[in-house]
């Protein structure tokens, strides 16, 4: 079972995860990305990255699922971000 | 001493914590903030709040430290987002 602590954890690291959520939604429905830094997303991969391999060595499986799935998130908004820049 | 795995984790954690710094540059440099969303740091620094006090509980002093670090951070970005948003 989880305690208060764990659960408050959790609770911490659905929002850190879920963070990108709105910058994707808004990228894809304003289709304009060209205030948004890319640096800020591949750097966030870059640690989401180390993150999961860290949580591998340590066989924690939270640490492993919660930055994979930040990473995948923040993936997709690069991805968006390559999309619909301006050409210029 | 640290060893292998606690430097990766800390390697990890200076990643995600500058990850915000290249989009803070690109802000302070143009004045745009347009296509940036405010909900992506409201929602992170909420959760980098609950993981402060997760290792305030913890007595966990690398998890206060950077997601400390990371709070003050992403906090100037929200200044900075309405600071430069445009007037409509």
């Amino acid at each position: 079972m989880l305690d208060g602590t764990q659960i408050l954890g959790l609770i911490a690291g659905v929002f850190t995860t879920a963070a990108v959520v709105p910058q994707i939604w808004k990228a894809w429905k304003t289709k304009e990305v060209d205030d948004v830094s890319p640096g800020m997303f591949f750097v966030l991969i870059t640690g989401l990255c180390l993150w999961v391999i860290y949580g591998v060595i340590q066989k924690d499986i939270p640490i492993i699922a919660t930055n994979g799935l930040a990473f995948m998130l923040n993936s997709f908004m690069i991805f968006l971000i390559y999309r619909y820049r301006e050409k210029d």
